[in-house]
């Protein structure tokens, strides 16, 4: 009865209760389903809970479950999983298969190569639509998808694609090359996995053709995939942003305090030098500061607004980034003009407000001068240096965390205190 | 010739070369390209270029083209675009277009039924494959997608789905309801974009039927409008993490220093005030700082990490929050107990690299132990706190800005001071 009603489920939704059996159900779930059924549902599951099945099935019931696999979630499951003993496995999958799923191993990690999958359908641009429809009917079942059909001349070059649709609204007396469309869209097998994702959302395609470097087809990139490939890069952005590593833990196993810490100390630490530099500044100032011990009620004011400014246009930046990769200088010297006019005028706006405020809560208005000119200056700054700092960074390819949130906060800080005790050192005998 | 060879690009590409093209050539687009023609290129256009095409082109012309684009693709730049007079142009377009176009921009924005296509297929469970096949040749032109079939009851209600894959590998002479899958995931027509979203990637499908309270189907979403959805979803997070308004203007219109500064000001101002509080928090302790300026030479140090530590803590529960939308309260101690973890050994680190600097620079032990001992309070609090408050913000429906970096740094700041000067004045006699 559990079997009946459990295959009586959408696939995914097999897994969701499958997650919640008991251990012991889960050990036996080889009795209970085909290799074939639980590779629909060992698809769905997340790394670490493929890796406990890995464990507690046998291993010959799971090289089966591979066979049944694509290619390319059985490759993504073996190049996340570092627990899992790759080669007894592919070992004991079918000769076949298993050399699909070793081709994909083989590419660099985060190419088209090694997120493609080899289960499209490829036809010639010789044959009529009969003959199509007729190859479709018998290999059909196996393909990733058959909404695209990738049509190829005799050196196995692509020349076109024809789509289901165009194939079905055709008469089938006609041959493929004259209702083909040949402005087919395709991307390099070493091509960026980010690249190839933006590609499939800017033509909004359903899959896109993987060549080698004769051209020749070597795969189909499909849109689910891509759309995990997106979520992959934005939590990696996010991460990059607060200035986390990306430790080798991180993705695959469960998460505890230590392999948290251990993602994220390594910044933290160098950030923590960069603090004491920044404290070496004031130390510098100690004269100023003691003659006039008030000034430190503003130290907090000024780097917390010259940081939060910087992240503002941080934000701003590296989502520019990622979304127009191919601007070009002049939007360069574009955005440092818009970043520095608006903070000037964010600027303007919060040293106008700390006139009023000093002015009323201290009465000091060689204070509320100081103060307010340094904030103008920090805050004009401060945009600029986040706005800039990622773009450079991306240039010369150095550790994107150094143009995270954290850094351009420590160095704006370290700016604006020393903008604000210069001026207030140069303006002392009046306070 | 220029006509021939633009319209041999593929659509998207006809778009990229159009952007480059002279306005006086722009403008006359209406004389080369029939309305059908530029359809294709107004559907791959920035809104901003949109609304330029709009404003130069004749209103009559323009019509035309909304007339040959997808209904969604309309709607989607009327509710974009606020220059454009769009009761003049919906009451030029044909009749049935029009109410289409009116109807999508009667939902509620950012839910489904504003992002739905209406040119899907239905089909009737009692109809044999031959039939729906012959109807697939007459209308399969019109719909935005015919790689999935509805399939209705009586009522209207969507009982079930057919691939056209398996329309395809299945005998002619078969019923619908014997072949369709019937465990068909669907979305309200109110449900959030976002999570049409998230569905669509968790079941890898390339589109889903939108039904309303009566489970009537209303239209479909396609993957490629979701692709572009996740990424708006994407910008929002990254403003919000940043503490930026999304000014009105902000996506609409040409980005200007005015633009830039009104959608960040709001914040920075409310945080200028936040931070004056933590100054006076500073003011509170003169007489310690008075006592021991040294003091002073740390406060950039324990802030700098205190709002590092919380970003990196926020990025991490920011990007769960979006990828797990039903984590329970199990897995909000989970995170809690994990975050404090983390930042107990962190602190630890710190703590350890502290007490030898401050030893070795400054020969004070007692400055030392003061430091260290805040640093480690400061580290493993600040985790919890960035962790935690998005959780609090999510489920109270609060500005999210409030749970930004710039936020979270603020509060951190805040309270390493505290604990610092605490510490420091209650050890000021040993100094
Ligand atoms: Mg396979
Ligand atoms: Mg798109
Ligand atoms: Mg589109
Ligand atoms: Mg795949
Ligand atoms: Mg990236
Ligand atoms: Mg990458
Ligand atoms: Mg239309
Ligand atoms: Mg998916
Ligand atoms: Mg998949
Ligand atoms: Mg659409
Ligand atoms: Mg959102
Ligand atoms: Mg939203
Ligand atoms: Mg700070």
């Amino acid at each position: 009865a559990f079997r009946e009603l459990f295959l009586r489920l959408h696939d995914r939704d097999q897994h969701e209760v499958f997650h919640l059996l008991y251990p012991e159900k889960k050990r036996k779930i080889s009795e209970f389903l085909s290799p074939e059924e639980f590779a629909e549902i060992f698809e769905w599951m997340e790394t670490e809970d493929q890796e406990d099945a890995v464990h507690y099935l046998p291993d010959e019931y799971m090289a089966q479950v591979f066979n049944f696999m694509a290619a390319d979630d059985v490759a993504h499951f073996l190049t996340e999983s570092d627990e899992t003993d790759n080669q007894t496995l592919l070992a004991m999958m079918d000769e076949e298969e298993s050399q699909r799923v070793q081709e994909l191993l083989s590419y660099a990690p985060e190419t088209a190569g090694s997120i493609m999958t080899k289960e499209f359908i490829a036809i010639h641009y010789k044959q009529t639509l009969t003959e199509v429809i007729e190859q479709l009917r018998q290999i059909g079942r196996e393909a990733e998808t058959i909404y695209y059909l990738y049509v190829v001349d005799e050196k196995e070059r692509l020349v076109g694609v024809l789509s289901l649709r165009d194939l079905l609204l055709s008469p089938e007396t006609e041959t493929v090359e004259n209702i083909m469309f040949n402005q087919v869209v395709s991307v390099r097998i070493d091509e960026d996995q980010e690249q190839v994702a933006r590609i499939i959302q800017d033509y909004d395609l359903l899959a896109i053709p993987v060549l080698d470097h004769e051209g020749k087809m070597q795969g189909i990139v499909t849109v689910d995939d891509v759309m995990d490939v997106l979520e992959e890069e934005v939590t990696e952005d996010f991460n990059e942003f607060a200035a986390i590593k990306r430790s080798d833990d991180d993705r695959k196993t469960k998460v505890t305090p230590f392999s948290t810490a251990k993602s994220r100390t390594p910044w933290i630490v160098i950030l923590l030098f960069l603090g004491m530099i920044t404290g070496g500044l004031i130390g510098a100032f100690e004269e100023t500061l003691d003659s006039v011990v008030l000034l430190a009620a503003f130290i907090p004011m000024i780097m917390d607004t010259a940081g939060n400014v910087g992240t503002q246009s941080l934000a701003v930046a590296v989502r520019n980034l990622t979304i127009d990769d191919d601007r070009d200088k002049d939007s360069f010297f574009q955005t440092v003009k818009n970043e520095l006019g608006a903070g000037m005028l964010m600027g303007l706006v919060a040293a106008a407000v700390l006139i009023g405020i000093v002015l009323v809560f201290y009465g000091n208005a060689v204070l509320a001068f100081i103060i307010s000119v340094s904030m103008f200056i920090t805050v004009s700054l401060s945009t600029v240096i986040g706005a800039i700092i990622p773009v450079i960074i991306n240039k010369f390819k150095i550790d994107p965390a150094v143009a995270s949130g954290p850094f351009i906060t420590t160095i704006n800080d370290a700016l604006g205190l020393l903008i604000y005790f210069s001026i207030a050192t140069f303006f002392l005998e009046h306070l």
